[in-house]
């Protein structure tokens, strides 16, 4: 199938004014770039649980969407124009967009965490614009070549997955053949999951509440098994539901509690705070929990155990350093399969039903929504 | 002075039966041992909270006392005996002994991680006797000689200080030039603090609501400075406390929230959840927690600034390979000083007195007890 | 096939007396053993470098042959008895034999780095007897109970597929998705190869002089390609040889210079002082070497490049904790193949032609000989 | 003593033509830089080996000196202006330069390793100018503000002590309490050491055949004992001394051969072959030699030696982020002392004599030169 790589003759924007307060406005059409700049035009824009909370909250955290602001941050594009200096792509190249601009002087940037800069420029996080529009514009070593035989809507997709690059490789630095157990099987769950299975881990287990998904990632060769916890008993005690299914896991998979067959690497992508709690229970003696899932602030921990198995657990925020390049090696050469993840397409214009099916989790044909993806407007679209 | 280091000729021990029973009472004196091992008569053991928490609890967790145990595990002793195969040791030398026999064949002992062994054998904790007795028996390899300037009582103190040295080396793995912040001022938390200073820390800071312990340590160079937290005040909302205090230590010791100049160590003695929720606020972006404090099981933690700010958190328990060695070299060559913490001396007789002074906090003599140590007998004693 | 688990009634060894002269001789069943200890059965003993060597020079390097020893260390066999503590293996199970007894007490043991112990006890390194015998008694942690689906053969080959894991895992600490090249294409090079490849090696690519074993090697998937290097040109200067297959390396498989696309890591299995010089040519700048073959002992080697592309070279010395676990696991999930490397099988009595085609590296069917394994003794053998 | 801040009215600079041809030339002042660039009036400029080496030889390696080049790249100065964008620095700032200017953008810069970035534009270093001249430009992040208490000679000294601490702290990544061996006491082999022991290391032994260096360099606190080999003995075996002055080293200061008590980290800042070989037989199994000094391009090392005892070897090139940081507040806070190594100073036009006794290595005053420093132009200087 042949790609449309046509450039946008206007420049129209999905812009989000305030809670369920979105618009296609027309914003100028950018010609001019710096020397280091490339100006590319999005093809396939990828909906991320972000996006929506703006849509419905208005906010994530600290950060308020105070004046209108373009939504959006998944992206491949075409490259239109490229700054004097620009060797790493040229006008014409289809290339995934890293949407995090970092200062590149702080002493975070400059000892390789420039997801720790603090004056990052961060792709539709207020008050900065995203990319679900005709043109975007960013530094050229962020725009990474997509290999040939990779699609743009699998380019979009290295966004997300890179969160699981940075989680596995980066932060967990998973050990040769390690047990992985993965808390949530949404999007970034199961790309992480992925992950880790490309990269060589021994054995990937996917935890959640809904079979469906976990059936599909089985299915999709995503993950090498799952676990669907029971309900809590009536008058269980709090603490103990974590650790029965803890036990639950580790006999259902054949897991000790210590090195050589335990479970070395858990990465929550839930949030939720049981998932954690069953976390610090599952995990061998040493091994390491990595947190991506944000859920309520205020989590409740057995720091007993921790302590007595001394456990790791590490914060992984977005991605750094040779994520991207890593990620999309992975896909070139088949070891992640990201086609499997994208349930749902919309045009442009209807960008809007796609906030819609991503907030229910179904899309209008029923089925479950794993992954929407929007495409950028035509050369004459709207 | 000279030290006592005449071998009894009965075996007295310091013996637990229940709750605030404890009983001298004459065991049998041992003559033989394994080739690999050594008898050791203990001559001077200092006190731990765990010794005074068996007595007045009769348990600590899942360790339960149910028969008879000798109490005591920090300790020094002259070695009276060795096995056919010991070369490390003889009959005569001064010892400091690392009480936790291990298996030496499970994968956490061949790993270098025996402190994870699940058949550790510990001095004083369930069912496990200890040493404050006329004789010890242990593997010879777990006998360290003390360095001639070195007193025995300082050999004593060796064994919490292992603790320090384990969660500021092995575990938090201290950076070159680190600022490090101790929460905690008890026993562990000084030599903690002073292990960091020893290894080549840039600044260590403790915090305490114990003010005349932080002068002391001060006054004694255990540590550069010291924070008394405020009180809360009152109607301030819970998360807002820790919050306070995080930020009022960056700013009196000007201290940063990234590298280069943030906290990039603390290690909490304390155990309260009020210093592990401070330190989350604390830490640099990337920092590291240890935990070494054992307090309330469950621990109410911002799991959203675990995220963002990309911290890692670890438990630190007991010690592990390395540890004894190092600790005695930092002693030996005054980069530690011990001789500062021992605050209060009983002979064995008075072994009960010693622990009465322990749980109050105060000596007979009015004064503040750092650390206690008790004599083992003499030859001829009791 | 039903493999042979009888327990012979004698004990027949293959004895090394002096170069070239090896003698079958009758020693005395072993009937106790200490209460750690178990006496295995021998069933495959594969050949390595080593035994050959002993046979035809008397010595490697300091270890001399002074008194007759029996040969052979990559063994599996049959459990036939155990002693009084032993728990995890019981009589009659099979088993992969690690054999390397170590002290246990030594600081190297105690860190997790048995290989570096003093005082290790090394099957068939001199003064030590090795396993082509009736019975072997060891401690029994050093049997691994072999799975099911493995055979007794596959089983032997643990050990030299051990140096391999120990080089890529341990020493190497092989990056993911990294890009490694394996010089020298024998036993342990292609293990090693396809060990780096069970481990999610990106790219693993062999180079040696013998176009037959790279074929065979890429046939049987234990590489992804190899490297045939030319000859020396004539007149060309020495430095120029390496540099250039450097980059004809380079070019052939598309690795850069630097991160993402250079090599990351090489293991020199080859000691050829060629191929070690290539290698820094050829790593990329912070790209790490690991050397495992042993070779003339002075190498020559370009200290500019060392420095300016910040390379490491780090040697690897047999293996340590951990390992044995992580390569039978490896072989039971499929990941490495070691059966494709066992090309020719000798009974008990036709050791020495065993050890002939070994020398030879030619069967006697004029195969090239990959590996070859000799049967333990039956029942009433010799 | 107050310290000249004054901007000159003119860039005069000190330009090399070619070997042994040096000038003083009028160049344009600058008035204008980037909005993320800084000019500064450099007031202090030590001189390095390599500015010798140019002024010499006219090339160091593949760098070789093509057109006019102004020398000198250890400086500290005066910022005189600076761009739109900056805050880390103002006009009347006193402050360390650091002279390396990376493209911000390749792998190895994004990943906090920019030594290695292919595009560095380096002081002095051909075809780029380098400081000795009224004014130098470059990005302002490389302006590091020297704190009140240090002077500008010492500000210029943070370039040779950061090849020592990217040595000790980033590649060779000091173990704590590490006993640690210097080869080299030139001026970075002094820096060195002093890191190490500044850092925290236990003992730091420095190696050189120049006693009075040695003596001057314990006198002044910069190490803690030296060792002086002793020549080589007639017939003796060239692979003989250096294990001979292994063993010396070994005994003279209580070095054992493994862990505990081993030579954990070995830096060699002398580039001689007999020191690297000596440096392999020195290390404890499992210690680390780094590669700082160049010499000549071919060492012939013992591999065996590396092997058995699984040494790493890594090269230290220049240094990267954080290393000013680190060495600054190292002599801040007085835990390394520069001031000791400034031998012999230099007015401006007096700079060819400084280069003559740098080359010389003794002072017109007779005495060893340890560090020359030039003062930059005043105001109306030449």
């Amino acid at each position: 199938m042949q790609e449309d790589t046509s450039v946008p003759s206007k420049n129209v924007a999905f812009v989000l004014h305030g809670i369920h307060d979105v618009r296609f406005e027309d914003r100028p059409v950018p010609t001019e770039c710096e020397d280091d700049e490339a100006i590319v035009a999005p093809k396939r824009i990828a909906l991320c649980g972000s996006d929506v909370h703006y849509l419905v909250h208005g906010r994530i955290g600290d950060f308020v969407v105070e004046k209108p602001m373009i939504l959006g941050h998944e992206t491949a594009g075409i490259v239109v124009k490229v700054g004097r200096k620009v060797t790493n792509v040229k006008a014409g190249d289809r290339v995934a967009l890293e949407p995090g601009r970092s200062c590149r002087v702080c002493p975070s940037c400059k000892a390789g965490h420039y997801q720790r800069c603090p004056d990052m420029v961060f792709a539709a996080t207020p008050p900065y614009d995203g990319t679900i529009a005709g043109f975007y514009v960013l530094p050229a070593d962020l725009c990474y070549p997509i290999p040939g035989e990779m699609t743009l809507e699998e380019g979009a997709l290295i966004e997300p997955m890179s969160v699981g690059v940075h989680a596995v490789s980066k932060v967990g630095q998973m050990q040769h053949a390690a047990n992985v157990v993965i808390f949530g099987a949404g999007p970034v769950g199961l790309l992480t999951a992925a992950v880790a299975k490309g990269l060589g881990a021994r054995k990937v287990i996917a935890v959640d509440i809904l079979e469906p998904r976990l059936q599909f990632a089985k299915e999709s060769n995503l993950i090498d098994d799952y676990f669907l916890p029971p309900k809590p008993q009536e008058g269980e005690a709090k603490g103990d539901y974590p650790r029965r299914n803890a036990k639950a896991i580790r006999q259902r998979f054949g897991f000790g509690e210590r090195q050589p067959d335990g479970v070395d690497l858990v990465i929550d992508c839930s949030g939720a705070e049981v998932c954690i709690q069953t976390s610090i229970h599952l995990l061998r003696h040493g091994g390491t929990h990595v947190q991506v899932g944000m859920g309520k602030p205020d989590i409740t921990l057995d720091l007993a155990t921790i302590l007595n198995k001394e456990l790791t657990m590490k914060g992984s925020f977005r991605y750094g350093p040779g994520v991207y390049n890593l990620a999309l090696d992975l896909v070139a050469r088949g070891a992640v399969n990201l086609k499997a993840l994208i349930s749902h397409r919309y045009s442009f214009r209807d960008a809007p039903k796609a906030f819609e099916a991503n907030q229910k989790g179904v899309g209008e044909d029923g089925r479950p929504l794993i992954k929407a993806v929007i495409s950028g407007p035509d050369g004459d679209d709207l």
